[in-house]
């Protein structure tokens, strides 16, 4: 890769991931890091605090994404639609990166220390999804279940998507998951 | 409490939790515990593994149980329908155990590493129960996402049943809590 190549971030995060993929995430280091990118380490802490961060940083950005989501959807959409209308615009974000979300679910996977980080962050989401919920007037319990079945469909869907190497849209597979359990409602005796 | 007490976990449990509160879970030892119970380490010791047991070893019983319930439903229920039912037998579980919920619920929030233990029981819990339900011929895709449904609605509801006192009865607000998803699901635009 030639120096004036723009992309320094994507070059990092996937010399990173391919590291922490062949050597465990525990045993690879910045220097490494940058040496495979041909970068500086001066240039990384440009782009990331620590190496922790080359997997985090756009979850990291997930409940603010949400939250801007939520309060810009029209004031007359029910939570469910809000959240329907939201996949898009996640889908997006996601595909083209499938190659690297499966790396980065394989290191996390690996490593119980990144995997408790992420439900960390997970249960972030879902607090700030309720928390933009209730701003928009939605009552405090649904606004919380919601939420909670929101990033259960996320979870499942990309979890999908990135086992079965994207076969289908992302989006398709995050309609479809989110469809699954409107169709369990509908079959739900107690409710009829 | 008189030696031939017969429920000398729960003395060791209230002990415990009492400990916990006070001092913070990370500066309390075994001998403190059962010293303030007024039994052995030995005894301790037959009961729980170590100290963070007594927070979780019911915990751990959480996937065993969903997996026998979801498996001695009728088969001709659909998923959502075994879930309501099995939140009867849920909800009497933890009724009676408030005080110890609150205090268990207080001492886990106030502690990192609790916190993310926690939150992987709670995903075990979630594959266990899409493992039952695939056990029942529920397709995979619906597997997955009604148990995260499932475990998200206990989540919410036990929290809210903790911090009001158990203002109302436990099954009351876990079946409005399931109520609000499926009432949500009713408005959803995209499926009319």
């Amino acid at each position: 890769m030639s120096r004036w190549e723009p992309d320094t971030r994507d070059r990092l995060e996937r010399a990173a991931l391919e590291l922490f993929v062949d050597h465990g995430f525990d045993a690879v280091t910045v220097p490494e890091i940058t040496a495979r990118a041909g970068l500086t380490t001066r240039t990384f802490f440009r782009h990331f605090a620590d190496k922790r961060e080359v997997l985090f940083a756009d979850s990291d950005q997930m409940p603010i994404l949400a939250t801007h989501l939520v309060r810009d959807a029209p004031p007359d959409l029910g939570p469910m639609d809000v959240f329907a209308q939201g996949l898009a615009m996640l889908a997006k974000g996601f595909e083209g990166r499938l190659a690297q979300l499966k790396q980065r679910k394989a290191v996390i996977d690996g490593n119980d220390g990144l995997r408790e980080r992420e439900l960390r962050k997970m249960e972030r989401l879902v607090d700030a999804i309720a928390d933009a919920f209730r701003l928009r007037g939605v009552d405090d319990l649904t606004a919380a279940v919601v939420a909670e079945t929101a990033v259960g469909v996320v979870k499942v869907a990309l979890r999908r998507w990135i086992d079965s190497d994207g076969q289908e849209p992302l989006l398709a597979v995050m309609t479809d998951s989110l469809a699954r359990i409107g169709d369990a409602f509908d079959q739900f005796h107690q409710r009829r």
